[in-house]
């Protein structure tokens, strides 16, 4: 597909300065961009790019638009309104309405004739996918989910159960959604039986006690040995070749490097702040040493840990 | 299905206050729970919800059970409590044992007849699959894994290979189990080829270059490019739109917000810490801005990075 | 397969000390492996199992090579080594060429008679795998894609769109390799839609408002609501139970705690540095109540979150 420059600098609103005349088939990077595309310039750290650039068109801001060696297309978003474009151009052909013949639909469930639903989709009892809705291989929608119109589910999504989606939301390969949570909170220090949450990974070689839970998308690499009746919190991380005391609960996010001996609980990271405060709390972190060794002249870092 | 309130009262050993003959037929939060429900108070930040519940009885502790507008089951562990009456009005329908038609089992695999096996699981060679276990949609047995008895791996769960599961564990979709691990470290500063672990994401337009390695659950942005012989450790991210020059290790769980220009090793976080004491470090980081100030009171804090 | 330990030393070219004719038939850690075996010591707290392996032999640094038992095979990097070993030993079977039944391969794509296709499979248009490729089940091949000769695709690897993989890639569960990025960045306020990104967690009974984002590998816990407008960034996590405010912005591998009441951007975490600086910040950060303490001897710490 062929489009003149004026047309898409019309279609966008946007301010064009250069030839309207001249023929765009699809856009790239800065960088990449050849004779025919459209390149963009968003982020500061690629203007040094603008004056080579070989597009024939960049999509970039007022400010900009001075230093472009061609033609250019204004603009108060760069970045969005070059993603418009990139839309245009989209090679992405929309999946014919119908089922594959390799998808698994329970009886109960509801499909619309004109949504999509692509190879080894697993559709359980009583769920429903409303008008125009693609669902993409291997994802499941699990029992009594909503799929609303047009909406696009690209690959191996996982509705668990109960989720309801309104119209066009766009969900990328690898979600769990609507996950059972972390619900049977630990009760008098135990749990019915070892259980691991969504998204989580663990290695080769890891032994994980009885009645230890793990959180979703919590990680323990290979060879670690974690105890008794432990916690392992949301999107924690377990380092490899180490051992975990019963017992023990890591709080979220936080990472273990050494082995915990002693029951109890443990914590890494920073508080959540205003991003304007955490700024000049982080640039202090750098300063740290520093800080403290002017404190206290003669201290020394001892790495007690 | 209906309970009467006393009737889970005595079931779970709960101090009753208010009618037992109240009949219950399902659970929900403070807020969502109407007449027939019973909701459940745990969290203080709720606590303002209770005057307004619309449940039938709540699950919450012999502090708060003063100010309840209405019946109430006292508990030393509202949550775990709550939780546990719920699994009395679960939904879910244990599914009948069997194989489904479109799941693909080794040869020398062994299926307990009494287990569930769902659509398009595979299970590989020598695996065994032990009496009423639930292996949901779109699981993975690999070769010479065992799930022992009753066990439910939901949907979408990965025992890559000779993971062995006692009885009654329970796994969420996306948890992948018994991988390789990250096992080849590097040596004499190469890898045979390029490795990537797993859970981990890489967007769009990303280049990675040879002999490089990503940990397992680490994450790439779009459009960045990763140089030779790097190494992303397990859980670090890398913004988009950036460069990382060849031979840079990046520690576990660190985040990448700048282009890395020479090769060496770096990290982002803090040090594990027991929980008491990383209160009182989170807190004095919030004020560190405020107290390097204080310390030499002309400083700047100067955004070198 | 049985080999000499005299065989294996020469074959990787390292120094035997000990009796070359001895039959080696496998590898295992320094505590399980038993005799016929070769185990490693490369990590120091693994030092004090060496005097009581059973291993036939231990492949070990020079430094330690005087403290074992029997013999010992010297190495410059001990780890590397061993698992170069190991993988004589291995007993993976190499997949028969050839295409699963369960396979869904579009009619345009290009296998090689030489690659490997497992069970449930997706290979969409125009893809291309080459010569000796193996790609397990569950896999994903878009549109577009191509696998090179000798690659190894585990088991549930997403490749999304126009991937091109190298020769002889090596790819673990769970990996998603070219999802869509997070192109359409937030303009004048504004997404089209709901937009959920790859390898997101979403939890039970989760609330999210229209026009929000959630980047790559973030994930929000069960029972918490989060507004409009909101963009929550790559890796970050909210646990359960809390509410955001509309426009909030959560930047990348933020952990969020508590609720957010005002529109706004927040951040937790450290900037990434040096290593070598990294060590000495946190060694201060671990320091740094004591530090505040005896700069302003009176201070209490607030928790004011």
């Amino acid at each position: 597909m062929t489009l003149l420059l004026g047309e898409i600098a019309a279609r966008f609103g946007l301010e064009l300065r250069g030839d309207a005349a001249t023929p765009i088939s699809g856009v790239g990077t800065l960088e990449a961009a050849g004779p025919g595309q459209i390149g963009f310039l968003a982020n500061p750290r690629y203007r040094k790019q603008l004056a080579e650039t070989q597009a024939s068109a960049v999509v970039l801001s007022a400010a900009d638009a001075a230093h472009a060696p061609g033609a250019v297309l204004v603009s108060r978003n760069p970045y969005a309104d070059f993603a418009r474009i990139g839309t245009l151009f989209e090679r992405r052909e929309k999946p014919l309405a119908g089922v594959h013949a390799s998808a698994v639909i329970d009886p109960s469930a509801m499909v619309a004739a004109t949504a999509s639903i692509g190879p080894c989709v697993v559709i359980g009892p009583r769920a429903r996918v409303e008008d125009g809705a693609e669902i993409g291989p291997h994802c499941l929608i699990g029992e009594d989910c909503v799929v609303g119109a047009d909406c696009r589910l690209v690959a191996r999504v996982s509705l668990v159960i109960r989720v309801t989606l309104g119209a066009r939301v766009l969900i990328h390969p690898g979600a769990v959604i609507g996950a059972d949570g972390f619900g049977l909170a630990m009760d008098r220090g135990h749990w019915l039986n070892v259980r691991l949450d969504n998204q989580i990974q663990i290695g080769h070689n890891v032994r994980i006690g009885a009645h230890t839970a793990m959180a979703g998308c919590s990680a323990v690499a290979g060879s670690a040995r974690i105890g008794r009746y432990c916690l392992i919190g949301g999107g924690a991380g377990v380092v490899g070749h180490l051992e975990i005391a019963d017992k023990v609960t890591i709080t979220a996010m936080s990472l273990v490097t050494h082995s915990i001996r002693e029951a109890g609980e443990y914590s890494s990271g920073t508080p959540l702040m205003n991003n304007r405060d955490w700024r000049r709390a982080a640039v202090r972190f750098k300063q740290l040493d520093r800080l403290a060794r002017q404190h206290s002249p003669g201290s020394e870092v001892s790495h007690d840990d």
